[in-house]
């Protein structure tokens, strides 16, 4: 399957990844909850922190590194996500984790964190195989909520998320017109308001990953006490993308009567995205539908292919090399 | 004192910081330590965070936003940091924690907070007037290291961490051959290892606030995940400032032997800036002058006032009005 047809079977995918058996399922009672994972395998961790933060009690850590910080130890439950299995960084801080004494949770569809982790009888998800990481989120985020739900940690409307997942056609539609907006010549910002920071940062990589093109993130309130200083002279973003949350809160005022204004006057374009759905994951869901399909289509128009990222795998490659070297060294 | 001077007495100004008093003092064994504030005040906690990261083992989260989230409550300890004291995200976010029950310092030299701080009687170190908020980094930085370790949490060597503010002369050096290198008209990207984030952060908002240029940050290892895709087409950064750790770790090979390499290859130009200092908090501060002073003097080569900044000023305005019908309504 090509990447866009993965990107539009996303609803089914989310549903069968509901349906993922949870091996070797360990009861924990954490006092914390660390994510480990890069890329499209990291932002899972993002949107589950995103989507706790009214409703967990317990800290959301998110590393994506390969150095865990002191706080993550015996107590601390751990979800070590590569799509791959194969991601070095991530390897690396797994060891650490269970060196420690958290519970570790694996997500992956293969590799070595897979061998790891069924050696080690950790709990996990072994999830499909043959996606793109980054066309993999419900496979690895749906999988994620349904290890929170069986632990009795977080329990979302998992069905309602699912509803703006149906209309592929209208979805197209709107990544299409998106897609068109970002043809200008120029490094986009993708500013969002700090409840959709994660998305804001999916839209940069999917940008990175599937159209070739680099990007920044502004997030709102923050970058109102320094990015916005960077419009005021000439070296500066001149085409945005604004996610708006489509609903009443300040935040979302902030973005449509001032930044939007503001970036205006000073004559940058501003493409504006409305994120549809009732809760903050179906339109996690949805942004990241329409930022993938946008991209992907972005990359069409320029004539480029989507699907390869041959600068990633040079770095895994000489990683590989250099990680083998400072391991003996350490 | 012109911001130039102020930044250049950072050396005393972080003695006289060592000096500031805690006032209504209170003991506290927490489970969670977080940071609110926003900017050139915000900055602080990523700062503390980064120190933290191998000696603390508790959780240490940033808030840079007006909603806390659910796992800040009655156990944590808050550091509320805004030089002004009127930062209004930050206001909203102190009485939501004050609320919860969480133990609440305050770190402010004026304003509604530094009111506020006193009628509750909350622990508070009040700063000297009449610094830029950049400019005060290190009376607030280390006053709220002098609060973690009367509190036993965290005890850094900060006499190390002073000897490399002493040189100024050299710091200028270096600082203006770096603005030289940053006159290229481009926005640039920072890069810098996942250990120096926060720095580059700072580096990103000094450029802001100072040059009136836009900035991306491009944190290794996870953009080598995505950011580093954006390189492959001609939407691109043509310049590059890396922040060298100047250390044996795997990252700064990373940095060294495939970052830069990479970049040169892409016809990116890059200029380094190797950290001095024999710790991280030294290296920090040494970072944080540099990029203070070589985004004034990049100001100054461009014929523009580092001093001003009109925009964050309007934002301040337009969300004072916008946040008073807000919370009207809620």
């Amino acid at each position: 399957m090509k990447l866009r047809e993965q990107i539009e079977a996303w609803h089914d995918l989310a549903l069968k990844a509901l349906e993922l058996e949870i091996q070797d399922f360990k009861e924990v009672k954490p006092n914390l909850v660390a994510f480990i994972g890069l890329g499209g395998s990291g932002i899972v961790g993002d949107f589950v922190k995103a989507l706790c933060y009214d409703v967990l009690d317990l800290p959301v850590y998110i590393v994506k590194e390969a150095r865990l910080p002191k706080w993550v130890k015996e107590g601390s439950l751990v979800f070590a996500i590569s799509y791959s299995g194969d991601t070095i960084e991530t390897l690396i801080a797994v060891e650490d984790a269970v060196r420690r004494g958290s519970v570790v949770y694996v997500i992956t569809s293969n590799g070595e964190l897979l061998d790891y982790a069924e050696n080690r009888k950790l709990p996990r998800v072994k999830l499909d195989e043959g996606y793109a990481p980054r066309a993999a989120l419900p496979l690895m985020l749906y999988s994620c909520l349904n290890i929170l739900k069986a632990l009795g940690l977080v329990n979302l409307d998992v069905e309602r998320s699912l509803e703006v997942l149906k209309d592929v056609k209208d979805n197209k539609a709107v990544a299409e017109k998106l897609a068109q907006g970002l043809l200008h010549n120029s490094i986009p910002a993708i500013i969002a308001d700090a409840r959709f920071e994660a998305l804001a940062w999916r839209f940069k990589s999917d940008l990175n990953e599937n159209a070739k093109i680099s990007a920044k993130c502004e997030i709102v309130p923050e970058s109102m006490h320094n990015d916005i200083m960077g419009y005021e002279g000439n070296r500066k973003p001149t085409l945005a993308v604004v996610l708006n949350a489509n609903d009443q809160h300040l935040y979302t005022k902030i973005l449509e009567e001032f930044v939007e204004e503001h970036l205006r006057e000073l004559k940058v374009l501003v493409e504006e995205l409305r994120l549809k759905g009732r809760d903050m994951l179906a339109k996690l869901m949805y942004g990241s539908q329409i930022s993938s399909l946008a991209s992907i289509a972005l990359a069409e128009k320029q004539g480029i292919s989507p699907e390869a990222t041959v600068s990633i795998a040079k770095y895994k490659e000489r990683l590989r090399k250099l990680a083998s070297v400072w391991i003996r060294l350490s």
